[in-house]
């Protein structure tokens, strides 16, 4: 077995683990910086690895239009190619292709879609997919799911689902039939959908378990609906995960979605908004949210977060970096970046050092509304 | 005297110096990195450590128009202010000020601009131009001067010459009445000019040696003239130049610019070559010039000079690099970054180390041709 489930909260579903990869050790819960093209925006994987970063994420849909995964294969796998010989995880592109809607049309056995880049017409089968994670070599990675629509019918909603289901068997099938191509193990995550609606999330997941994977990532949410529905929904299908089996939801969230989804039993997060948001000039702090680029912080000499000991923080001011970034100078999407990603990562060292104390309910109590605190 | 001169090679005009500042001391040879709006493009103040850099050059002009220098002196100096520690150089703003034409207006008494950025009105005249630099807080600072065009008639070069004269007196003295704002000292540097005309610039260093700067820089050339004619007049001028003093040649150049100089007897460059070529996808080897975004290195798994230990050819193949450029991603321009400047850091670093053997001359003479080989 992979994941090593050390403890559960006697107060709520937060649990503590250990994932096992063939590039490292991955303590839950835990957040992956996500790296779409295999590599992590404006930042270096010796920024990462200063950062305390235990894993991170990238994209089969990216990598397969560029550079090709082909060429990932032959320059060795995804850790020589990009620089960073952690654990990996690939998204298998089912989200990505989904995403791109009138330049997709979903067949039985797969999705053809044109690149959003030159319009170039390709192909993902379950099959493909798996083949282009091989090619890849993450320590992880996602069967080929079709993305329930929000909101949706049971009836559209159960359709898009037995997609899913085939396409998640074939997946399993084909790799059981085909190595990994690089000399380390690839473990199999499965994703569950189903909408909103219980009943399928539920057969969702009483077909995974015949499936067998490594671990279970909950898809089609944060798809545009309530953050009540969004835990709601989660909490419900943690509750119906087996427990021995890290659970990963994918493309969520914010730091207080994050806490509130320990909470509910989730180990796995990822999402592109600490780095996105740090180039928008919005920074998370222990504090609350500060937009950096205003004019409070013209002559402000605290650095973004005084509780924060990032390179950034540790170094620059707000004036500097708010000088930066009307400057237009790279150097702030660097920071801002760097300390995004490090806000994340701390708090979740943070609540797996409270969930081991026995104290993470009422200390992400007190979190939670001053997270989202606009500064 | 700030300045020690440790050698001259018996064999060319070449020197080694040391140049004692408030904030280090810099050998020279030395190349500047410029960080015109104190920020070195693309790399943070650990890069610039990490590469060895001895002192970084900042702009009077983009100061002034943002932050605002008395921000930077609010704000405890340029050092504190941008996060690095060592040496600092800026540059007056008269070339870039020179550089706006039909934005600027010359007259008797400074020069008055309008923003490149928003169109508002300013003035500089020599004396705010220093005040300018005393709120910065470098340890150089650099005279306000009135570049020559190219190519000008004798008489339009005097009459331009004028200008930096007077200009260069009346900042001398300013600085005599008006002491650092900072707990350091802050050197002076005057700018000969006198365009392509050898009597003009004589007459130039002649006026200089009276008002006895801490050092001498020569402004005005790579404006557009030949190569030769450039090395010619710079070879001219360090003929003149007390060699008791370092000799600074404004805005230049390539690599092998930069060794035909230090043979003619200068000491101190500063050029944004190497930060913007390298975002363009250009970048320096001990082999010759490399294009990184070629079809040619898709698949090439060395880095980009197997000579070179910079953090970016330690870590990562030209294959990723390409990747990274063609994808549009951050990492590419700062990878790229790092490695230009790492280059032309290292050129000085072997320079020094060759003059000191009293062997250069042989070893430049073998480096000019291979560093502007085509690769």
């Amino acid at each position: 077995m992979p994941f090593t489930l050390l403890k559960t909260s006697p107060h709520s579903a937060a649990r503590l683990g250990l994932l096992k990869t063939a590039h490292g050790e991955v303590p839950t819960p835990i957040f992956m910086p996500v790296g779409t093209t295999a590599s992590v925006k404006a930042v270096s994987p010796r920024d990462l690895q200063e950062m305390n970063a235990k894993i991170i994420l990238a994209n089969t849909y990216h990598l397969h239009l560029r550079p090709g995964t082909p060429l990932i294969a032959k320059m060795g796998g995804i850790h020589k190619f990009c620089g960073w010989n952690g654990p990996v995880l690939t998204d298998s592109g089912g989200f990505q292709v989904w995403s791109l809607k009138e330049l997709r049309k979903i067949k039985e056995n797969g999705v053809e879609f044109r690149s959003h880049l030159d319009g170039s017409k390709h192909f993902f089968s379950p099959e493909s997919v798996m083949q282009a994670q091989r090619e890849i070599g993450a320590d992880i990675i996602m069967a080929f799911d079709e993305c329930t629509p929000f909101p949706s019918t049971e009836g559209q909603a159960q359709k898009s689902l037995d997609y899913t289901k085939r396409w998640t068997r074939a997946a399993k099938e084909w790799l059981t039939q085909n190595p990994p191509l690089h000399g380390w193990e690839q473990k199999f995550f499965g994703i569950i959908q189903g909408g909103m609606h219980q009943e399928l999330r539920l057969q969702s997941i009483e077909e995974l378990k015949q499936i067998e994977p490594d671990g279970y990532a909950i898809g089609g949410l944060s798809v545009g609906e309530p953050e009540e529905t969004m835990y709601k929904m989660a909490s419900f299908c943690t509750q119906h995960i087996p427990a021995t089996h890290p659970r990963y939801i994918m493309g969520v969230g914010t730091p207080w979605n994050m806490l509130e989804l320990i909470i509910r039993g989730i180990d796995m997060f990822d999402c592109v908004m600490p780095t996105r948001n740090a180039r928008n000039g919005m920074l998370f702090t222990s504090r609350g949210i500060l937009h950096y680029k205003s004019a409070t912080h013209k002559e402000e000499e605290a650095p973004i977060d005084e509780a924060c000991d990032c390179y950034t923080c540790r170094n620059f001011s707000r004036a500097y970096l708010r000088h930066l970034i009307h400057s237009g100078e790279l150097l702030a999407l660097q920071l801002s970046s760097i300390h995004n990603l490090h806000f994340y990562l701390n708090l979740m060292q943070q609540t797996r050092q409270k969930i081991s104390e026995g104290n993470f309910e009422g200390w992400a109590a007190e979190q939670i509304p001053l997270l989202r605190t606009p500064l």
